[in-house]
């Protein structure tokens, strides 16, 4: 048993979707979670600048002792994971193999859509996971450089949304895939409209589910859990801390969208 | 006569939009250009943050010995550029001032509307300026957020982008708007698409023209023209040099589109 915190990271908000959801699992686990808000978003950033910025971060939350981070973020997981793992002892995971684990269950015919920013898409990283299993697969990829700005504005439904959405889909659609891999956190917040435009014969995979399920694996493997209440996943009182890198306003004005509940962050510049 | 050269700076490729128009009515004068495409954009971030990177910026254009600073972004120009004034000794001028006086020369009616982004529209910059002028004027602004990625992605035309513009233009061509600035130095990319929606009889300001002019009228009035070809107007051969934050290539891309032209661009980080 091991009451040290839990820390994920995001460029911003977008990370919200899988804290929510370790929140959810893993009740009594405290969280620390950090927003780069000053330099979101990271979706159309270099590797090495998105490297160092994560860099940064392991560093801020390794000050709160944590026994595990969580990259719940697919820029940085798909451009800086292999160079966290490198640099730092303490266990870090990413979004990527567990929404990949997911999707393989899901998918019937192996035809598999990801879909995420520019970064994420041109790094091939869901390309490369899904084949390194040696399943009989076919991925087709495709950018969708306007859902971020849709989510961080509100934008989640409506004629243009539903538009956009539309267009970046089209090709996917086209080639029949039976699941697609929502390959960044924002995503989610658009799932009804991506499902719309899907098609209910689409399986959506939302690797934030699949992160916490993942973490709550680990854990338990590891005999990390912060107590006996946690394993046997009940209601329990866990905190968490947020931390972003401008000012708060905006940040606790979106949390309200992701987290469906008021939260207190305080602002840190590093 | 003066060859020390001017530096111009953005959060990102916008003020590009500046240098160009720069580049056209003082082509004797150096350039040096510098975009923070590791921390882009800046419309959605706080006043301190922004602060903060534009003094930065400021020092690393001071080691160019330069004689005049541009902050060729609306958002830094509306946020930062008293604070910069207050902490440099070297004239400093934002875009602001000569959209305003340009918005004025061109509206009849008084009735102007604004758009940019959240923090520009939000800091009511524009809508002080022209009310200190103590003109006649009625003002109204609008944030369009969705404009930036919009250009950034080179969606500058076709139906989702119209249908954007229409919904962000409706409630000031409501209002019967005679002119209408264009508040963010990425917003020009967009001007087909703005003029076909807001119709012929609203003029549009671009500020980057007008910025251009200002910035020809100071280095006139302090004596600080490169050379004498430069008062002129005549085709000369001013350098320009290009500095990102983040790696070049995005940024040599979106250049190609703002400028029309190919060119190189050097990195630093600091």
């Amino acid at each position: 048993m091991d009451t040290r915190p839990i820390g994920i990271f995001d460029s911003g908000v977008g990370g919200l979707t899988v804290a929510d959801k370790v929140f959810r699992l893993l009740p009594n686990e405290n969280i620390i979670y950090f927003g780069d808000t000053a330099r979101v978003p990271y979706g159309n950033k270099s590797k090495e600048a998105v490297t160092r910025f994560s860099k940064e971060i392991v560093k801020f939350l390794s000050g709160f002792k944590v026994k595990l981070i969580i990259v719940a973020c697919n820029t940085a997981s798909s451009l800086s994971l292999e160079a966290l793992k490198k640099e730092f002892s303490i266990p870090i995971i990413g979004v990527i193999k567990p929404g990949v684990e997911e999707a393989l269950k899901t998918s019937k015919t192996g035809r598999i859509g990801v879909i995420g920013t520019e970064r994420t898409i041109s790094s091939n990283v869901y390309k490369k996971e899904i084949e390194s299993t040696g399943r009989n697969s076919f991925i087709i990829q495709e950018s969708c450089p306007l859902f971020v700005p849709l989510v961080e504005n509100g934008w989640l439904s409506g004629d243009i949304t539903l538009e956009i959405v539309r267009r970046n889909l089209a090709p996917l659609l086209a080639r029949d895939i039976d699941t697609l891999i929502l390959g960044c956190t924002h995503y989610p917040l658009l799932k009804k409209a991506i499902q719309r435009i899907a098609g209910k014969n689409v399986a959506l995979i939302d690797s934030s589910i699949a992160t916490a399920k993942y973490t709550k694996r680990l854990l338990d493997n590891k005999n990390l859990f912060a107590d006996a209440l946690a394993k046997a996943g009940k209601r329990g009182m866990g905190y968490a801390k947020f931390f972003v890198s401008d000012d708060t306003g905006n940040f606790i004005r979106l949390a309200n969208i992701f987290l469906r509940r008021n939260i207190k962050a305080k602002k840190v510049v590093f």
